[in-house]
């Protein structure tokens, strides 16, 4: 896509800091990572994300993130791993090429996962029939 | 597995919310929701996390997130989601039975995904190559 930065590093147009790369897939280290070794994994054709991206492309991409997984864990001698996609600039999406982040986590590196709220009485029912009903749209 | 609180769900031995099921994935509402209608994804079969899921059955999970992440959106009227796996304690992860979280977000939810940081000269190229080495082995 014009003016995508990833379909750029894609072209080799721009450069990367490649790790990985598949016919239909590339991986490469994120310039501003939460950890060191923290990894991109993308789909070469553009999706924006989660919500357009095809099902052979997303198969491909997640053969990936499990194949690099342990070795950025190895790499960065890591304690576990999380595996993250923003999808929409509300969930914190920058770059509109579709991206699963690969990031190594420490045991005392501070960061903290978002907190968990609760549901009232019969709340957790009725969200559960309002996604059945888009599913069975 | 013995004493693993999802296999009991898939078993019926324990209630879910249950949002969607194929022969080999379960979809149900995490009880603890970071927003309401937060969803988890979770294979049949027994497996740890990333380090150690098969390849089809990862396939079939992210099937089935492509598939539910949409309706979950349109449900909540959200305006983004987070698709994201904690792999080890040390990465957040609780219940020790592979599982994707589906989460919704809002632009005013207030949560915040965790800072970037930066490489120094060249440590960006050596990270590179540690990764590349096991990826090699």
């Amino acid at each position: 896509m014009y003016d995508c930065i990833f379909c750029k590093i894609i072209k080799g147009e721009l450069p990367c800091s490649k790790v990985y790369e598949t016919n239909n897939v590339l991986a490469f280290l994120d310039i501003g990572p939460v950890n060191k070794g923290h990894t991109l994994v993308v789909p070469k054709k553009h999706f924006t994300n989660i919500f357009d991206i095809e099902q052979k492309d997303l198969d491909e991409v997640s053969n990936v993130v499990r194949k690099i997984a342990p070795a950025v864990k190895k790499a960065v001698n890591a304690d576990g791993i999380n595996v993250m996609s923003s999808n929409g600039e509300a969930a914190g999406q920058v770059v509109m090429h579709s991206h699963i982040h690969i990031i190594p986590r420490f045991k005392d590196d501070g960061l903290k996962l978002w907190p968990q709220g609760k549901y009232e009485d019969n709340e957790m029912n009725e969200y559960k029939k309002k996604i059945e009903a888009f599913l069975n749209e």
